[in-house]
């Protein structure tokens, strides 16, 4: 098998998954108990913080767990239009954000009286800042862009995102669920209030999640109940995913430097060899603004779909885009925001690398893309209409 | 040691842990994509729904994860109010819920205009049904009373509540994170809409929960975003918490009626021992109506948290009340609505059992209780008044 879908879950590090194992059934204790044994799941919890902490040059006592990406999105976007509604109703975000910022945006539109205002990005995939600073009014209480693409991987200038939101005394939240351990983030350098991350997507555990939140920030508790996570979030903690997550996060910080030179050769490797040897089909995102691991194809005349499915006969995992949309027919919100026709749209190929992957796995990988684009086209008529034409007949 | 906190979070027993070994580091696929890896992902869930549906005779796909009880109380007040406003914004709950029912009314109340109505209970704990009955108004959306509770132990009529809910077509929800695989609970003969429940109170993992929403309830999402749980709740799934959660359910009813009678038998043991060896002192909740593992004892003359931290140098694990709530110096919100003066309710020890927990365990607990009460006691300016006036000096 050959695992290219690491943007939507990777595998859980064997060290990660040592490093939790004594906190099921050995230190067990509830971290809010006063006896010895939950002294040991409170130090794992404060230890797991300051790891994470420590990636993001953040206060550990800003590290607020959640049960992962779309809860601290949810959490983000929902508290802060609850705290700040004093000031204001208006929220910025992009057209190209994960649905969990979209459908929350959604929500606070319909139900709560929010106004959102989608900002529109180039044929890259990158936030328009002209636009996005444009759409600033007084009422504006929060921006919130995404660091990096889940389908794309361009990267976002959130550092002059930050700046513009600072300027404008304007609260600044991010979703680095696909950034966080892949590129290097510093929330001062960046003036980041709000940061969402989750475990599952730097070889963490899945079901743990972060919310970093500036200190000085007022919003409340999106789970109400007991005090646990400074009374910001309650529920018991999840002590051995937050040990998980916090060696996952020191793990790919460690890392990160080595591993990501070694994916971006492997990935320009990939991206080369199918943009070279197959014919009408095109990349996706920024090719220098990318995320390490990410590549994202358009082949003319096919149906992702397809693609998958013969891909996944010869032991190939890939994407067609986000996982959590699939089954669902409608083409991805973020190639329509990039440009693409729907047609285009449809035949698109996520390939997301880890460390583990090598040369000559993208070479098996290429030739297999090859014959099943090849075989597919020639049972596409609309390949066929196309061919005649480049004819002249 | 001896582990005395059950009701606080349970070991995660290793049949539960070996179940989820696999899912960190081979079958890590997202449930959501397409390919041979995820498919084994997805059974994985579908198995743990089925386990779960079968303990409460529900149908699978009743059955919704979350991250844990605190969530799933979040999620049913908070949606139930959304969903249902058009009827009304009238809440019926009771005073001696957990914090995440609690603090969810209060914020339901403060900030989005709900109407709560807090049902007191009698002398045992048990809530007053005439009083609940006669609360309701034709605003009255949802009826919320726990199945049992974490503190003292009461197990609730929750057969004559769900009756009530039923007759005047209000929706009836039950947090069932002390009661579910402690104590038999079917979802029809009780009509239940909504039920809350959190995997390590079971010897289930941290960090997983699931709500039951009975078919035909009209909530929404709490968590927004991806497709996953059937559009209602976003977010990648938590593979191995799922499977770990259905296992421990499953063995959880397997083994009830052998595994609580023990418990019944140990735990009124000791009930008898430390009320009939030590003067000054009370059972909390009902004798009879009460959850297999549950000892909850006010002690005159003494603070709860010093005697907790003398047991724990004996390797006595136990809990004052709740765990989540420790660090507070509150008196418990339970023992205040059950009409225990303050300094009682501060006097107070919660000893919750496992399986493991022999008689002869007991035996060496009561000895160190009674020794450290009368040392505690000793000490106390109000004891020796008590004393000197029971002297007739
Ligand atoms: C009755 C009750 N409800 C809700 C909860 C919250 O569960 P969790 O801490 O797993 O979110 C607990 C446990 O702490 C509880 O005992
Ligand atoms: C950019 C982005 N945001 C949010 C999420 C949601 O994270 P999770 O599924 O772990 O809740 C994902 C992943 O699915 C993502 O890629």
């Amino acid at each position: 098998m050959i695992y290219l879908d690491n943007a939507a879950t990777t595998k859980t590090a064997p060290e990660v998954v040592e490093a939790m194992l004594p906190y099921f059934s050995e230190y067990y204790g509830n971290p809010s108990s006063i006896y010895a044994i939950a002294g040991k799941s409170k130090e794992a919890i404060t230890k797991g913080r300051e790891q994470i902490a420590n990636v993001l040059g953040a206060k550990p006592e800003e590290i607020y767990f959640t049960a992962g990406g779309s809860e601290s999105d949810n959490w983000a976007l929902k508290a802060t239009f609850e705290a700040y509604k004093n000031k204001g109703n208006h929220i910025i975000t992009t057209k190209i954000e994960h649905h969990a910022i979209l459908h929350t945006c959604e929500y606070l539109e319909k139900e709560r009286g929010a106004k959102i205002t989608y900002i529109g990005v180039d044929e890259n995939g990158v936030v328009n800042l002209d636009e996005l600073e444009a759409a600033i009014t007084p009422e504006t209480i929060l921006i919130s862009v995404m660091a990096a693409n889940n389908e794309i991987g361009t990267i976002q200038p959130i550092k002059e995102i930050g700046r513009i939101a600072k300027e404008h005394n304007i609260l600044f939240h991010t979703d680095a669920v696909q950034a966080f351990g892949q590129i290097p983030i510093n929330v001062d350098e960046c003036n980041i209030d709000m940061l969402s991350s989750s475990g599952h997507k730097i070889n963490g555990p899945k079901g743990i999640g972060f919310l970093y939140i500036r200190k000085g920030v007022k919003i409340r508790s999106f789970v109400h109940g007991g005090a646990q996570e400074r009374k910001r979030r309650a529920g018991t903690e999840n002590v051995p995913g937050i040990v998980g997550y916090g060696v996952a996060a020191e793990r790919a910080a460690r890392t990160m430097a080595e591993r990501t030179a070694k994916e971006i050769e492997v990935r320009d490797y990939l991206i080369n060899r199918i943009l070279t040897e197959i014919p009408n089909c095109r990349l996706n995102g920024d090719p220098v603004k990318r995320l390490p691991n990410n590549c994202n194809i358009s082949f003319e005349f096919i149906e992702g779909e397809s693609l998958l499915i013969m891909l996944d006969m010869k032991g190939i995992c890939a994407s067609s885009g986000s996982a959590c949309t699939s089954g669902s027919l409608d083409p991805s919100h973020v190639l329509l925001a990039i440009g693409l026709p729907h047609e285009k749209a449809h035949g698109s190929l996520r390939l997301t690398l880890s460390e583990e992957i090598t040369k000559e796995d993208v070479d098996f990988v290429v030739e297999q893309i090859k014959a099943i684009v090849d075989r597919l086209r020639s049972m596409s008529p609309l390949y066929e209409d196309y061919i005649k034409k480049q004819q002249g007949k």
